[in-house]
This record gives structure tokens, C-alpha cells and sequence, in this order.
């Protein structure tokens, strides 16, 4: 049995439930609370797992081999297990949709982590105001770079990259809830407006969610 | 031919440099100043071409698909063209080519890239010493761990997965430059100084160096 560490507020994790949900494959959920005790991420234990500290980490069963980075994961699943494939089988076509997913999960969802929201506070000694301004800077910058490649494309289709979900909306729904959960306002974002509520009409998004999650506080 | 939008100091570029070496691929180098005249990654023209506002970008011919994300261009250069293979061919192997390659573009670099070190300085009025321990504090959390990721496996080699340079060494190498350019000590990351070094012996790796390149200052 697939084992993930998990925590439901976890944007990276929250992606890979939703390529587990739409593979159809089992999962048990291993909860790594990011906050309770100081973070259960940097005890020795979780390290033991994954040196980063960080989650998602994906385990083929006790003792198995684990995998960390949830795009390594999910195309790990995708290779894996045949079915629903997350990318498409085009050379530009897969290199579209890795580029849609970086431009999320490399430029834009670093900056908004726990970690570096609270290292502003922390170290830096930001006021809320500052850390509210930062995170909404950097959601913008992503977001719209991230609608103008969705929306010059004839490529994209009722999802981002044709008809069928994938890799690039497995992380584009994270982080559009990550920025509603924030405050953050998503008018100026249409097409992902419309193909982020493609998804969210679908079962395995809606299991994926972090309130569906045995964890979620 | 090949056209790459390139900046001599970009990591991400550099990255693709080492690729399109390793690949022995020839390319022109479409020079994109990150600083002259504000930067002209932000202007109309180049923003045509990738509308992040990042370099580099990939394309193939004028008027030819533009591949933007430096590992989406690596993994579409390694699967476009045959001929040293950059990703293991076993889904496990390729999984962890794919993390160690994550674990610096998506949580170590985009941290610390000059837009980001310009929000803290200009936006935030963070000091010059506040500005070089955030940089240090980054490469330090993500070194150590890429270190023990890369001791504890039976999978490193001469190099980060095997005996062959691959996707996961394109990423360090330029990571490391990075650091050592602003003076972080690497005393504690042997197995990364180690492969390094075997890199750096590579004629690939030389020609793909910053100083080599025709738009270096």
C-alpha cells in the first residue's frame, strides 16, 4: 500500500492526492503536522524519511522506497501505474505542461511557504502588513504569467493542457485555494477561474481538498 | 537551430547550458540583460516570447515552439533528442534524478534569485547583512539536505545518480557557482564538492560556464 506523508494544508502534498484521486490509486495518509511541537517535519524521525524536512513524501509500502518532491512523485505515479495518464505523450506537449507546473511549484509557491512567511516574521521582524503584501506579490506575478500562457494557447482545453486533467492543474488548484485562503483576488485570472472549476467538479479534486483530509484540524 | 534566451549569471540558463552541452546540441544564445535598462526579460518583446518574464526559454527556430522552465527544456531536449541520456531509464532512478534536481529549483533557487533579493532590498528595506543571511540561511538549508540526500544513497556515483552527469548535476553545479559567488563556505557538503569537481572536469560543464559565455560582461 502507497503510503504519503501528508499534512492537509500542504500545497505540495494536496497535489499529489489529487494525481493519487485521479490514477485511482490507494493511499494511506502518514499526517506530518508542519506546526504542532515546533513542526513534526524537522524531527529525526521525518528526517529519516526525507532529509528536506518537507512534505509530500510518497512510500511504496514499510520499508519501501520513498519519494520526495511531489513533481518527481506524481511522475513517478504517472510512469508507474498506467491509466489517466498527467501527461500528455508529446514531446512539446509534456513540455508544456512540466513548464505550466514549474511556473507554479519553482516560482511561485516557494516564496509562500510556511517556512519563508515565517522566516519574514521572524528573522526579518515584517510587520503582518509587509508579509500580506509579499505573499500577495508574488501570487500575482505567478498568477498572471500563469493566465497569460494558459489563455494564449490553443492548447488548453476545458483544462490546463486539453480535455483531460493532469500534472499542470494538479498544481494549479492548490495554489489558487492557497490564494483564496489568503485573501487574494482572482478576478484578473478567467481562464484559470474557468478551469480551476472544471476541476473542482470532479471527484478526485473534491477528496483531494485539505478539509476531506483525516488530518485536517 | 536551437535558439536559447540566455543570461550569462542566470542559474536556471546555466542549467540548460550544461544540457544542451552534454547533449551536444548546437544553439545560438539570444543574450537577455536581467539588468540593463531595468531588465529587458520585463520588455514587450522578450515577454512575446515567455510571458513569465524569465530566463531562459527555448526555441526551436524562428517563429518555432517556445519551451520555457529550465527542467521542462531538459527533460524536452533529452527525450527530443537521443543520446546521453539525462534521466535514468528505471521510474525509481528517474524519480530521484527528479527530486535532486527539485530539491534546488524549487526550494533552494527560487529563493534566492535576484528578483527576490531586490523585493527584500527595495520593498522590504531589509539591510545588506539582513539580505546575505537570508541567502546563506537558504543555501545552507537546502545544501545540507541535497548533501545527505546524495551520501545516504547507494545510487550516487561519480556523479549524482551513477557514473554518468545527468539532470540532477545541470542543477547543482550552477547552485553551487551561485554560493560560492557569494562567499558560502561548502566545508560541509563533501559528496556535492566531490561531484562538483568530477563536473567541472567535463568540457560540457566548462563551455556552459558563465565566463564563457558571449553575453558575459
Amino acid at each position: 500500500m502507497l503510503q504519503l506523508y501528508s499534512y492537509f494544508r500542504s500545497s505540495a502534498a494536496y497535489r499529489v492526492r489529487i494525481a493519487l484521486a485521479l490514477k485511482g490509486l490507494p493511499y494511506e495518509t502518514v499526517p506530518v503536522h508542519l506546526l504542532a511541537g515546533g513542526g513534526q517535519q524537522h524531527g529525526a524521525g521525518y528526517r529519516a524519511t526525507n532529509p528536506q524536512g518537507l512534505v509530500p513524501a510518497l512510500q511504496d509500502g514499510e520499508g519501501g522506497a520513498v519519494i520526495t518532491q511531489s513533481l518527481a512523485i506524481i511522475e513517478y505515479l504517472d510512469e508507474a501505474h498506467a491509466g489517466a495518464p498527467l501527461l500528455p505523450t508529446d514531446a512539446l506537449g509534456r513540455a508544456r505542461v512540466r513548464a505550466l507546473a514549474q511556473a507554479v511549484a519553482c516560482d511561485l509557491h516557494p516564496l509562500n511557504n510556511l517556512r519563508v512567511l515565517r522566516y519574514l516574521k521572524h528573522d526579518l521582524g515584517v510587520s503582518d502588513a509587509q508579509k500580506d503584501a509579499w505573499y500577495a506579490h508574488w501570487v500575482a506575478l505567478g498568477l498572471s504569467a500563469v493566465e497569460e500562457m494558459l489563455a494564449r494557447s490553443p492548447d488548453t482545453g476545458r483544462f490546463c493542457h486539453g480535455d483531460a486533467p493532469g500534472l499542470a492543474d494538479c498544481c494549479l488548484v492548490p495554489q489558487v485555494f492557497n490564494a483564496q485562503r489568503f485573501g487574494c483576488p482572482l478576478g484578473d485570472y478567467p481562464t484559470i477561474a474557468r478551469i480551476v472549476a472544471e476541476c473542482e467538479a470532479l471527484p478526485a479534486f473534491q477528496q483531494a481538498a485539505p478539509d476531506r483530509q483525516p488530518d485536517a484540524a
